[in-house]
């Protein structure tokens, strides 16, 4: 039983949804952590749970080579390892090889890197990323892919393009042959900046009838007008009765933007990473937690938010805990800017339903740019 | 309403009792684990709770320096700023001068030191300590004290002790004209290894008629059973009727020697610190999180512990988390070693309230041991 997506609303672009998986029904549009080392960095299950999450994302690359994918499959996959029993999306690892690993070379036959860890030498191939996500036990897999850089050559595009096109087909191969019934491939649409490329690359992914399809190679550096200037071109003819997910976005005005063009699912580091250095997310806008304004302020991180860090610390308290180095403010701070995250989203399927959906995003835009 | 010490059972010397503050009751023998920063590391007040603990403690010292006891007075007290309704036990802040600060010189006034945070010079006086806690808000402020380092010359064991007797009485007159109604002040039983000077200690301060009285000096590199034959000369000269604590102490066996000896109350950084560097207690002694041998193993870190992370994650996953250097890791081995130490304080409870005391203090030891 692959994934069905079943659409409860719609507003213009924008989608109101639902996943049905055998692990479980995830609402779109939908937020997923990123789930690195198969752990939402410092927050525990439990915690990602009741943030409102329902979907989580683990990067392949990592478990790859720590603690390894065979490792994680004789413990009973990724989710009995890390005890999240809804579903799992796992990237390719094609973005953690540009991004982190010492690229040696990109060849028609896959990626050969040294790991960013130990040196070591490895060769993924889509097969391989393929057959490591299945080891995990991934609810979706992501097609092996590669993208342009921001500003690459128009050869460069549509080679890269085009390698996706090939790679994703040898990937449903083993997929269909492996993977598990209840698992997904995605195919993720490339093509740079050029539109003529990006619908090239969806009718080819398109025609492989994957359970869903991904947009890749934005947020690379680009100005964010010209990544939803290529939404406007490129979801339009991505399948409707597919999910589509927005890889690596973004802000919250990022995903507002992204779901009026028909975006369901996202997944972003900002909220935890950010977090970790003391900067939140909240319904007006960033906060940082270290300013000594904040130092005898009583107030809750956003008076707005009702996650179990607003409703009981204090701006003054979560300040001491970044002043004096303490694990609990990662923390605390780390979940309420996922709850704030998974709020939004909520908002956001409340809006879409109800007929809402613009001027909930207008009103959210104004608030958190502070000019409501 | 100072502190009551309710006593419910006693086998040989240990004790079974129950403290009476405003804020609620300790059973005892009971563990407080060290926040001292006003946060037990990397717990929060719902798992330091839900783990057992009934009272913890923070440091002066530190809170003195950041953020600062005035600025915790105007945010409420201690209690308020971390969100603990429990009772708090502050210490005097003499102990982590001489650990942690540059010391520059104690006098018969105090103690001027250097901040080990950025250099600024503070001296703090037995008046000045007292008052620190007070604005705290601790349920339990213990004395000003000064102690021998293990080795010291008899004289210096005898000024020491003299002044602490000194420092007490002028703490315990700030505390009676200033402190709230509801709070404790403990003395400190100095003396080092001389029995003589111990007893002289003692009953100096039960002179003042203090709500409680703690033995310190102890567990400051000397052998263990030099500490424990202290105990032996000290403890039964204590009053009966208040709680005593043991600063500091201990190992699980160290824990269960000194309660055969009388003591109600500990402290000790060991079970939150050993856990934060991979080492975590359990009823066969330690275990090494990180250790290879662990990498498949689908058990609990304590098969006999019904803890959160007993209940919930294997060995396998710890270890893999200390490995991919994972926050996560640090707070599960944490409040495993938390609910290990509440649970073997729970056992001695009900050992002494049921007079198997020498039988299970015995065949824990022998657990603990390896030597079942």
């Amino acid at each position: 039983m692959r994934v069905r997506y079943e659409s409860i609303a719609r507003q213009g672009a924008a989608r109101r949804g639902r996943l049905h998986f055998p692990r479980g029904t995830v609402e779109t549009p939908a937020f997923m952590p990123v789930g690195t080392q198969a752990t939402v960095k410092t927050l525990d299950p439990v915690e990602i749970e009741t943030a409102g999450t329902e979907i989580l994302l683990a990067n392949t690359y990592h478990l790859y080579l720590r603690p390894g994918h065979e490792r994680v499959q004789r413990l009973g996959g990724l989710h009995r390892f890390m005890t999240w029993s809804r579903p799992i999306l796992t990237d390719s690892g094609g973005f953690q090889i540009h991004s982190l690993a010492k690229l040696n070379r990109i060849e028609d036959s896959g990626v050969a890197f040294q790991s960013h860890l130990d040196g070591s030498r490895h060769h993924l191939t889509p097969e391989l990323a393929t057959r490591i996500q299945i080891a995990l036990g991934s609810d979706i897999l992501m097609a092996f892919d590669t993208m342009s850089p921001y500003g690459a050559s128009p050869e460069r595009m549509r080679a890269d393009m085009e390698r996706t096109t090939a790679w994703t087909a040898q990937c449903a191969t083993v997929w269909q042959a492996e993977g598990d019934p209840g698992s997904n491939l995605f195919g993720i649409v490339q093509g740079g900046f050029d539109p003529a490329l990006r619908r090239e690359s969806v009718a080819a992914l398109a025609a492989l009838d994957l359970p869903g399809y991904a947009v890749g190679g934005l947020s690379v550096g680009e100005p964010m007008e010209l990544a939803l200037a290529m939404l406007d071109e490129t979801v339009p003819s991505m399948p409707a009765d597919r999910p589509r997910y927005l890889m690596g976005v973004g802000r919250p005005q990022d995903i507002l933007e992204a779901v009026d063009r028909g975006i369901d699912l996202f997944d972003c580091v900002l909220p935890t990473r950010n977090a970790r250095k003391g900067s939140v997310f909240t319904s007006r806008g960033k906060l940082v937690v270290k300013n000594s304004i904040y130092a005898e302020d009583e107030r809750p991180l956003d008076p707005d938010c009702t996650c179990p860090v607003c409703r009981r610390y204090t701006r003054a308290y979560l300040r001491h805990l970044f002043q004096a180095r303490e694990i609990l403010g990662l923390r605390l701070a780390s979940l309420h800017s996922l709850s704030y995250y998974q709020a939004l989203m909520s908002g956001i399927r409340s809006a879409i339903a109800e007929s809402r959906w613009p001027e909930f995003k207008r009103a959210t835009l104004a608030r958190l740019e502070g000019t409501e």
